[in-house]
């Protein structure tokens, strides 16, 4: 079961083909997107979500996206969603086609159900390895042409970075800067539990803002957690109590392995966490 | 004008669309891509294009490409050409469907023209600022899944630094390392000539292998010119008798402003580099 809109609100098969083969999407990875989860009809974090895409496309000198539009073509492909009662919601934002002088943008949403094997790490838990990211976490102040903390089109390293891991046994990466700091995953934020408190680093190093990872810690802290955002370092994630890696389709994944090396039991924490998150949308 | 054909050698409409939302090309920015300069129905350094390809494909965990096919859909785009003598021919190679069980790549190679703005920087030079890339020169070696050195379709932040260029009153960027070496252009090679020699930085530090410098540099030698491929730092290229962006489509561009700072001219030792390149293809 697959729903695919245009911005525009058209309904369209998204077993056909609909992208030019100049698009700058296809040709240079030129855009921005989101993933968001639909539950049960509802929206997970949409506000939170169509904020990151406002800034990403900020970062990218992308046209404003046109808010009240993206609101409607969530809710267009939820009206006309007849599979599963959770499913992840794609929105793609181009730069449009190459040498197009009114420069507008190709813009769909794009309804999919949740993999097999997203709902398996959510229960199951994941092996993950941290990988070097190569840069200096004042960089995305530096060099903001790097688009560092823009959720662009160009994932090519992000996926090769899942592949290396598979490579190596695991199927998730933590990315690491070049002092040791802890970054992202390549498509999920990094949570770590201490005690009664959750920690992820700031996206002020470069790195996205959470989406989930912001939704959790706001349950977390209703429900009387302490949560901090504060720079890690990759030496402290063995030694948590907990490391969890947050994103919209795969909610709060538990981390059992790292490097290789099997982490303390972190079960009690994850169902908690995952209890706390999940109850707000009950 | 513009050519489009798949890789089995399918002529097809450009301005149709071709590719479905969930192509890996498009969500992903994940393929790899050449671009190749005709000139006179003969392609340029076409075997160098093709080693890259299949080097940027093996980066990728792509499959290998069908060179043979590539040869022949460059020979059927040219057979159809009916625009100006000289074009540029994209080669394109994505990742394919998400999800596609077979995972066959979505192949194709369209020919444009050669945009205005690229042949008016061939013969009146272009203004280029520095940026900073933010990278070690080592981080190809240790960092493999940064797919440093690989042409790939996630070119977002290539684009981002071409338009901070525009920004500072430029029109193209030479990235530099965080030791200050030289890297590349976002689409180009960096060159530099200092009395009969022309330097170019090494592929070893983590950018693309030049293919329209190499055929630069093989000219040159052929016309009594020293060449050597050596790391080149940023402080160098100002003091250079002559610096120049090499790219298939821009040829041996001059450099005529760097950082704002109008170069000493050049424009005798670009008329003779251009005349050596260009008398191999007549």
């Amino acid at each position: 079961m697959r729903v695919l809109a245009f911005l525009d609100g058209t309904l369209a098969d998204p077993d056909k083909a609909h992208i030019r083969i100049d698009d700058l999407g296809i040709v240079r990875g030129d855009g921005v997107f989101e993933t968001i989860l639909i539950s049960n009809g509802r929206p997970r974090e949409l506000g939170p979500h169509l904020d990151r895409l406002a800034r990403s496309a900020r970062l990218l000198d992308l046209p404003e996206p046109d808010r009240p539009a993206w609101e409607r073509v969530v809710r267009t492909v939820i009206d006309n969603w007849q599979g599963s009662d959770e499913f992840a919601l794609k929105l793609v934002m181009t730069r449009g086609i190459e040498g197009d002088p009114e420069g507008k943008p190709t813009t769909f949403a794009v309804g999919m159900e949740v993999d097999e094997k997203a709902k398996r790490a959510r229960v199951e838990g994941i092996a993950a390895i941290t990988l070097d990211r190569g840069i200096d976490c004042d960089l995305v102040d530096r060099a903001p042409w790097l688009l560092l903390g823009a959720k662009t089109l160009s994932y090519a390293l992000n996926m090769a970075a899942v592949r290396e891991a598979a490579r190596r046994g695991a199927s998730d990466v933590i990315f690491t800067a070049n002092d040791g700091s802890v970054l992202e995953g390549p498509t999920s934020n990094v949570i770590i539990a201490r005690g009664r408190t959750l920690y992820t680093p700031p996206p002020t190093i470069g790195i996205l803002k959470g989406t989930t990872q912001g939704d959790v810690f706001r349950a977390a802290e209703r429900a009387g957690w302490t949560t901090k955002v504060e720079p890690l370092r990759a030496d402290e994630l063995a030694s948590a109590d907990g490391l969890f890696l947050a994103s919209s389709v795969r909610k709060v994944t538990r981390v059992h392995t790292l490097d290789g090396i099997v982490l303390p039991d972190a079960t009690e924490i994850h169902t908690e966490l995952a209890r706390i998150y999940e109850s707000q949308y009950e």
